[in-house]
Parts: structure tokens; sequence; C-alpha cells
């Protein structure tokens, strides 16, 4: 299925938050003293910064999943498009300092902040970024959301701390993977939907079944995303294949060949020497030659069979079918 | 006069911002479901760069400031207490994301985060201040002073990256150095200042007065830093004299500098070609033997005499007079 399909209850809307996405990077001190908000546009730095991360964004999944959990109770866009917009640019903040720690060269099929000027500049723009969120959000005037969307955020950069004291660490269990990429991409999955609900005014049993959804979500896209980075070509990824391995990130696939082949087996010297990089294309080649693939796709879809176990209970709407459609997506997903 | 004495209208307050911040350094994450919380703490890295950055923590002249602004109407601690140690822990992020920027490898007289760890702790530790800033203020329940503290930091970014695309540049006035410093230093004692008149519930002429010593003061507390990075011991400082001139940052005694010598002149030789770091050293014995210092101080003094122009039309209280010293203690410091 489409995704354009998947969206169709909010379509006009996300035309919406591509308008003020776009906005955000025609950045405007106009609160400031005239002198002061003269002074600050500078020579356009920002602004060059701004368009180059902010232009062909992805797949909008996160404000899309804002809107359409907003559908089921009182549908309020004032509030839930600067939600749904905060949240993108938490993430491309996100992904501005991911790239500059990974040194990643190539993000979406684009270079990357960090290749086309450098690590200062994106650990600044990412800053921006984050200060800008913080600021759409308060539009929405609910202290709970907003309150929501820094604790997200700490959650965030605290899987992200986890990851970074664990790279190269083969000592890693399933167990440790599920919390990293509950942390890292499920949270910012189940703020989006539990966001929307929370600003239609849904009782409270309802934001409970969307931010399960949206967590149940969350963990799936990042089991495929982790599939994807063995399985996917660079052309379909953006970014070249085997990222993780090179960053010495342990996820799923790549725990299953270990525990496959636990002594002989290219991930364990790959991580303990770091010196012949061919060893991750074997890696990869194994992992694509096993059942591990459907074996993680096997979790993953389990994941979204959770995702929607409950979404029944919610009231009778269009977007009920989106959701379950989108869960589907996840894991047919090439990109 | 010592700070210890301008604080004493704050001083048992100021005790229980020490005790916020420390608890800061231990996370706690119970708005999670239980297993989540469980799986986030991870081997605890987090904590201890949490430790390490919050300890020692310099003069808690932003979260004093913050306090004596409250003190002139309705001083309400439940809100200035989060607002104070909001925008102390983001000033933190600020530092120790300048500090990998800039490579910077003692900070207070003790290594840096990326000294110890690396700079991808660095950025992830500071982005993880910034969301746990942002959930500080939401604890003001004010949506007035949430939206202040994140356009700030929108504000400091934008500044850092005005002076980044800026650095080794020899082409700027004495206008672009006064618009960078208001907007990452003054902006902030502003904000410090603005914050607690508005959750003070201060008539608006009082927050007007308020913001306006802040960032009078701010800019003043600016130009003294950088002539200290020039007069100053490495002892006095706890970092490495000289270096602004190390980064490219023309600050206002390089600038002096340069009107006075336009053609021989080691600031210059040093921005154009960058080989031999024995010209810093030129630079700094020039300054220091110079008039420059006392131009510097002067300009200085004359934010602190604006800063304090107006403090007499707010009530009169205690605090008022410490803010007074305040500007003295700002241009007479050595650290």
């Amino acid at each position: 299925m489409l995704l354009d399909n998947i969206y169709s209850p909010i379509a006009s809307d996300l035309v919406r938050v591509e308008a003020m996405v776009r906005a955000v990077s025609r950045p405007d001190f106009s609160w400031l003293p005239q002198e002061q908000a003269t002074g600050i546009q500078g020579d356009g730095g920002l602004v060059r910064l701004l368009s180059h991360s902010l232009i062909n964004g992805g797949k909008r999944i996160r404000p899309a999943l804002t809107l359409l959990s907003g559908k089921f109770h009182d549908y309020q866009l004032e509030c839930l498009l600067p939600m749904a917009v905060a949240i993108e640019i938490m993430h491309t903040a996100t992904l501005v300092h991911d790239d500059a720690i990974d040194k990643s060269a190539v993000r979406r099929g684009r270079p990357t902040i960090n290749t086309v000027w450098d690590d200062e500049k994106a650990v600044l723009l990412g800053d921006y970024l984050f200060a800008k969120a913080g600021e759409l959000v308060t539009r929405t005037g609910s202290i709970r959301a907003i309150r929501l969307l820094h604790q997200t955020l700490m959650v965030i950069s605290t899987g992200e701390i986890n990851q970074s004291f664990n790279a190269f660490n083969l000592k890693q269990t399933r167990q440790h993977y599920l919390w990293r990429i509950s942390s890292k991409t499920a949270s910012l999955f189940s703020l989006s939907t539990e966001s929307g609900a929370i600003l239609s005014e849904a009782p409270e049993a309802s934001i409970e079944v969307l931010r399960e959804y949206g967590y149940n979500l969350g963990v799936a896209f990042q089991i495929v995303d982790d599939i994807l980075d063995f399985v996917g070509t660079e052309a379909e990824l953006g970014k070249p294949v085997g990222s993780d391995l090179a960053q010495g990130t342990l996820t799923l696939p790549a725990m299953l060949l270990l525990e496959r082949y636990p002594e002989d087996n290219p991930v364990r010297e790959w991580f303990q020497y770091r010196s012949d990089r061919g060893l991750m294309g074997r890696a990869i080649e194994l992992v694509r030659n096993s059942p591990i693939v459907d074996e993680c796709y096997a979790l993953a879809a389990d994941y979204c069979s959770r995702a929607c176990r409950d979404l029944n209970r919610l009231p009778d709407h269009a977007s009920r079918q989106s959701l379950k459609d989108l869960a589907d997506y996840v894991v047919a997903r090439r990109r």
C-alpha cells in the first residue's frame, strides 16, 4: 500500500505540515528588539544550514502519526500542527547530530551537514533545531504535551549514550537491543501518537491505546531499519549498506548471526580487531543467505500485531484503518 | 565585594538550587513503564557523564539573577527554582557542546567531557541536558517562560553559528562583535532576569527593566570574559589563556589591536596563515602593554551603568542593591 493512500484522512493537513517545516528554514527573530533581530540574521549561515537539512524530508511518518492519532476525538489542528512539526524538527535535529557523531557522509541520498560544512556546524544546527522544536511545541498551550516532548528527548539521548558506551561490545543480549531501540526510536513514535491523543482531548484509555500503538510500531520500525541495513541497497537506503556494523552497533541480525556461529564469525572478528573492513561484507552476505532475515521480520511483524491489538477500542474512524495499514507498510517498506 | 554577600537575599534558596542541580545527576525515568525505566538506566554511562559535568559548577550567576529578579513582586520559589535550574542546566549544555566543538581540554580547571570521554559523549550529553532543561522549565507552568527559554536557545545557537561562519574572519566590525556577544551571552542573562520577573508576576514595566538589566549586564560580562582571555592567568581562568585567538574568534581586544596596528599585526598574521602559534603570545603581550585593556574595561563599565540605570524604578528591596553590586562584581572579577 502506498503511503499517500494511508495518509488520505489527513492529506490536506500534511500539506500544512510541509509548509510549516519549510517556514522553519526562514528563521524569524521578530520577538527581539529590532536592533538585535537585525544583527542576529548575520550573513545567512543559519539559513543555508536549515535549507539543506529540511528539504527532502523523508516519509514524515511521525507527524502523520500525530495527526492520525488526533482524529479519534476532538481534532484541533491549531494544536496538532505545531506538535507534529515540533516532533519532525526534533527528529531532524537528532539525525543531524547522529551524522556528525557517526561521521556519516550521506543521508537520504544527499551529503550530510558535517560533510558539506563540518562537525561544528552540525552540532550547532542540531542545537538550534532542538530549540526550535521546543518553541514550536509551546504553541500547543499544553504543559503535558510540552513536558512529554522533552522527556522523550531525554530518553532518546540516554538511549544514544548507552549505544555509544556499548559500541563494539559483543556482550549484549536481545534484551539490551530491545531496550536500546525502544529508547532511541520507539519513544519518538509513542510521543507522536500519545501527543496526538492528548491534544485531541482523548480519554486516558484512548491515550494509552495510541501510546502503546506508537511504541510497538516504533520497535517494529527500528527492527526493519536494522534488517534493511543488511539487505537493502545503497540506492534504497540513501546511505551505505552496513552502517551499523561500521559504527560497532550490534543490531538484531548481527546478534542472531553471532548466536548461529559463536566461534568463527566475521562480526566477532570485526568488533574485536576492527582492522579488516572486508569482514563487514562477509557478515552481510552470511545474514542475507540465512534464515536470520526471516526471523527478524517475524519479530517485527509480531510487534506490529501488538501495535494493532487494541486499536478497535478506539472510536470508529478512517484513521483507524490508516494506523493498521501503516503497521503493514512499516514491515513491507524497502526504504 | 564577595559573591556570597551579593547573594545574601537569596542565600538559602541558592542552596536549594545546588541540591536541584545535583539531583539532575541522578537521572530518574519513573514516568516510563517499569520495564523501560529499568532498561534505560543501562550501565550507568549517563550518570558518570552527568556527575562529571555538574560538579564544580562555577559562579551560578544566572540562577542567582533569576532568584534576585523574582524578589521585587510575588516571590514564588516553586516556580523560580525550576526556572533557575533549567537555565543553569541549559548553560552547562552549551558549555559541553562548545568544548567539544573547540576541542578544549580543560574547563574550570578540570578536563572536559570530550577529553575524558570523546566528542560523541559530549554531543549526546549536551542533548540530554537541553532536554532536561526543557523538562525542568515545564514545572513553572508558565507557557511564556517556557517559550522564552527555547527562543533564547535559538538565539544562542544562531550566535554560535554566526561565530563559526566567521572564524578567522578579519573583516568584522565592533557592531558584529556586539551582535555576537549579545546573542551568545547577553541573551541568557536577560532570560535569567526576565523569567524571574515573569514568574513573580511583575508588571510589564518591571519585566522590561529587569530584561534590560540582564541584557546589558550580559554584554559587560562577555566583554570582561574576552579581556580576561588576554590578561588572566591559566589558574584564574581554569583554561588556557588566548583560547579565543586559538579558535579564530575575533574579540574586542583583538579588534582594537588590529585598529591600532593595521599593517604589521600578529593577530592579522595568525588569522591569515595559522602556522606560527607564537603569534598568539605576541598578540597577548601587545594587548597587555597597551591602553586597549582599559578601553575595553571602560566599555564594559558603560554597559554596567546602562544595566543599572532604571533599577530604581523597581520596588525597594535588598535585591536591588545586590543587582547593583553584581554589576560592579562583573567588571572587577578575575575569573
